[in-house]
């Protein structure tokens, strides 16, 4: 039998940490060796999430009590708000320099210094530290993320927004300048806070657009669509909120550049994701539904053409707290740890 | 005390038709004095929508049985489905030619005996009358609406996108060849026939697009803004179904046109709505949500500035079966009938 | 034109309150005179719920700058968290004595002093206004109520279980040892707090009973029923929440007495309710839905026949936050003012 | 690598067939061999069920076409409407006396002919297969499952009541004459057929009972209750249709026998339930949600006291397409081939 390796989660009181926690419970070289919930230090996983009612885990204990030498962890999904997150991290390759950390937050997605400081307003914590960080989207940076001590798992938005236009970037395929993305978002992609703005009688049985012109996701955007493209690259960008738990979809309109049909812009992906386990690109004309790759590390994506000549539109969708997040972290994992790429991470999608 | 006209609804076991009859219903100046449903012919309204069980109303009967000289009817509002609706009507004016008629089909929305034929596929089976009708989006034709014998009641999806686009076409304020609208629609939008891709279990817990690149009501928003502009207008229009009952939400994109920004399109709209009792623009920078508008006759707008120089994006939620529907249709009776434009819809809306 | 009526509502930030603002909107005797909302001070009404954003209302103040005699008003709707409710009314009547005050809190709904201290743990603070206070249920304590200077408004569980069974009672009709209320109840029963286990992910998609065997209701149905059958009635209830906005349905369990049937117990309420406007007996064997009373002031009650013999199955719906609290209040205010008791409050519930 | 079963699923359109596919997809010892869907006979799977868009499945085809020899099936399963169901499985084994069935309809399941003859209207058409069926309850008849050739897999409402009572009934430990079932379940529960009072428009935000006082489910109920008490028992049953997806919550009122507290009866239950993989007893007083099982094979199960002396509340919840239908039925197949209990059933609950 294979040994497992030890595994640390940090958060594990919201939805991306329990997310981590349901998928790491089957991960066959996967063993559950920390939980830390500073507010729920002493408590036990199934007070904070009684789905796990059934199973052994460990007592949840607080980030401070941590000897991150002693516990011996093989790697440590981070799942902290922003902000704390550097700090933590920082402290965690200090004490253990050989430590490989998947962080889900966005404090390391950013390359550049000064982006950072100008779409959150302060100096980064951890400068070193996010110059090293390796930008986590698989399928884009699969070769770079194999040897990374530190990865930045991508956002939620910006992976629905990336796995279909990236390709189409690389391949310079479509206008830059006329990108717009209208995202659709499940409610769980706001974390579990307790917020006035997202409780069930103000989210349900209606639907609203939220951040309209400016939104951090965009910062991440720019980023990777310019590092794509080989030249700047600013997208409209409008995000939604659905009510529904799960899922992203999201509506991107291009226009093809050179005579570049939507058959085209199709073939092109594809080609890019022939060999490409989570993502699956559906025939000409078929669109995707968010509820098909609900709880599955699946994103599915669909080219149509629009009535208006020379124009696309692409659609994607993925489950935030999986491919959006917490599945896609384990993707990280199994990179870094040497592990199939797909293990742990085979679940289909329920529905309905 | 004013005396009450005696109304018509044909297809009143729709979800059109019962919001016509929960409107009516508290209308000062109006009696329901027919009702059909043909499959139902016979039955109570309360065993078809079991909310109308503490009212007194006139039993369904069948179209068939109607006698239209003699039921004496001040205006009939017909909520039947597409095709049978243009058979109906003709009947009606050949038996009563001063009969007044509100449609809440799409039967007779298109002016162009051409264009009807290419986006149905067969041609219209009462021609004169879809030359005569008039187009009912009371903001903007209001004029004409007063006199008319027979009035196209607008689509909801169309409602959503004219309300807010149609003045700042009329502006000429916009680029025409950018405009990007992207639309959210509540469930009761598709209607009550029992279709599996409507059950609950299909829809909940979900999102999607649907006739992505090709749907129907495009052939509405060409003829309607082609109008407004002065010039041929074609937009990206993509529908799509939110897991809710009531409500759209239409994310519209464009681009100032000879350096309009957008706080000059808010102005324009802003303007152009100051004295309308039923669409309201909101400050600046603000958005609004369906659920805000909920059972109500109102339409919410806002508009803010895109990150994207020159880019604006304009928002608007309405409740697709009020303002986008039935309440449309009253407010078209109300003008018809010589009333108030707002009696009988000051609902404020219902929320949470 | 007849005059309107001076009102106050404190706590208009919660949903009663805004619900409260919704109704009076369009009543055509109530003025609004007055919103409070402590945290909300200073700030419009459409800030705080953007649906009163096309409205003229008063800008909300905090109660403590509220000069009681100054303000004039005729009425004061009380919609403020338990206990802090008891201080302030104890203030207003200090202040007016001649004040007239509908409360939707718990604060005085039990008349025995004792009874409140056991169970919410400490001493009223206004046990001469808790003595003096009219319960507000109108179709049973219609006459007391509109001499009454302070009446408490029911709470939304046990007016969905008073409305069935107190008829019974009165009637001795059924057995008192057996009668099992098993009641769901939508989420702005829970109120606008910002709570954890309130938010849209942890509601949706699911279902639960809570407070079970223990649930402070309890006390306001020992008092109302052991008042109605003339002896101690003890019940057995269990609250549940359903991933819903509006609407408590009661499933209720008893067993006819001395030989009455569920036909007998049928007609009993059938004839209790004959005249009243806001309670609909449906049919025997028809029970009701919550969605075709939302947003009316409707109770709907059906019995049906169990299959256990002498047993029977009653069922009554109602909107919580319209009969169960604000429709509720503002009827008691109508017979406060002497006005129809129906006034402002005959409009059609809003389905789908 | 141990060899796999060749599994057939009929009526693989509907949601209890697929499910059945989402789980043999990730069964370890199982191999997907026949698909069958009448009226989609000739598609793919995908064109059903979208989400299994990325697999390998094979083609749909009509029961009509199956060489019930030829296929060399080691299993299937029979997910087919009522009363076509007999008609298929009496031709299976017709055709190959040594097939193995589990059959997830109602057919089955009532042992005896004239109980199957009054609840249905009319006589069994396979009346031998009718005796000779065991009922497919893991938990209280594992023995006799395993030698099977036949098996009835049991109704979703009826799982979510017998688990909790049946073994309270075996120990003789409540009153026999005063259980009440008020029991809620998700719409998935009610199939994929195209009816309009399943619609989400009529569905959602709303809630109410149904077969109300008479519902077939009763007739398996009263059979196996009365075969664990060793004496006839009629409970009271009141289904109710909830706004979800998933999920049966039955909240049951019962009566401790003999001075038997609720304590006893939770320490029945845990003793009962001690090694079983699938129904987890949560610690007395705590009581399960839906949620909490979505998805899973779990049943959990809560018993809290009642304030009426002598009484308890127990609540059990689970997935109604898992424990409630498909897992279950996986369950009963893994006992019938010799395979672990848990084999494929592993999944933890998606939460949120």
């Amino acid at each position: 039998m294979a040994t497992k390796a030890k595994i640390g989660v940090l958060g594990a009181s919201g939805y991306t940490g329990s997310e981590l926690v349901r998928l790491l419970l089957r991960h066959p070289r996967a063993e559950i060796a920390l939980l830390t919930a500073d507010r729920r230090a002493g408590q036990e996983m199934r007070s904070v999430f009684p789905q796990f009612s059934p199973f052994d885990l460990p007592t949840l204990v607080s980030i401070d009590n941590v000897d991150w030498q002693g516990a011996g962890l093989d790697l440590i999904f981070c799942a902290l708000p922003h902000a704390t997150t550097q700090k933590v991290i920082k402290q965690v390759f200090a004490a253990k320099p050989d430590a490989k950390v998947v962080d889900l937050s966005a404090d390391f997605r950013l390359h550049d210094v000064a982006a950072y400081a100008k779409w959150y307003g302060h100096e980064h914590h951890a400068p070193e530290l996010q110059k090293e960080a390796v930008y986590g989207l698989v399928e884009i940076h699969r070769r770079d993320i194999r040897t990374a001590r530190l990865i930045a798992n991508p956002g939620c938005y910006t992976s629905g927004a990336q796995l279909p236009l990236t390709p189409l970037l690389k391949a310079k395929a479509i206008e830059t300048g006329e990108i717009v993305i209208d995202a659709k978002s499940g409610m769980t992609g706001a974390g579990r806070s307790a917020k006035e703005n997202m409780l069930f009688s103000e989210v349900s049985e209606g639907f609203h657009a939220y951040g309209v012109g400016h939104h951090r996701h965009m910062a991440e955007l720019d980023q990777e669509f310019s590092l794509a493209a080989g030249k700047e690259v600013i997208v409209t960008f409008t995000p939604h909120l659905v009510p529904m738990n799960r899922g992203i979809l999201s509506t991107i309109y291009v226009r093809g550049r050179r005579g570049k049909t939507p058959e085209d812009l199709h073939a092109i992906l594809a080609k890019f994701y022939e060999k490409a386990a989570f993502v699956h690109v559906l025939p000409f004309g078929e669109t995707p539904q968010t509820r098909h790759v609900r709880g599955s590390n699946m994103t599915f994506i669909g080219v149509a053409k629009d009535r208006v000549p020379g124009r696309a539109i692409v659609i994607s969708a993925l489950d935030n707290l999986v491919k959006g997040a917490s599945g896609q972290a384990i993707q990280n994992m199994n990179l870094v740890l040497g592990y199939p790429e797909t293990m742990g991470l085979e679940q289909v999608a329920l529905f309905p």
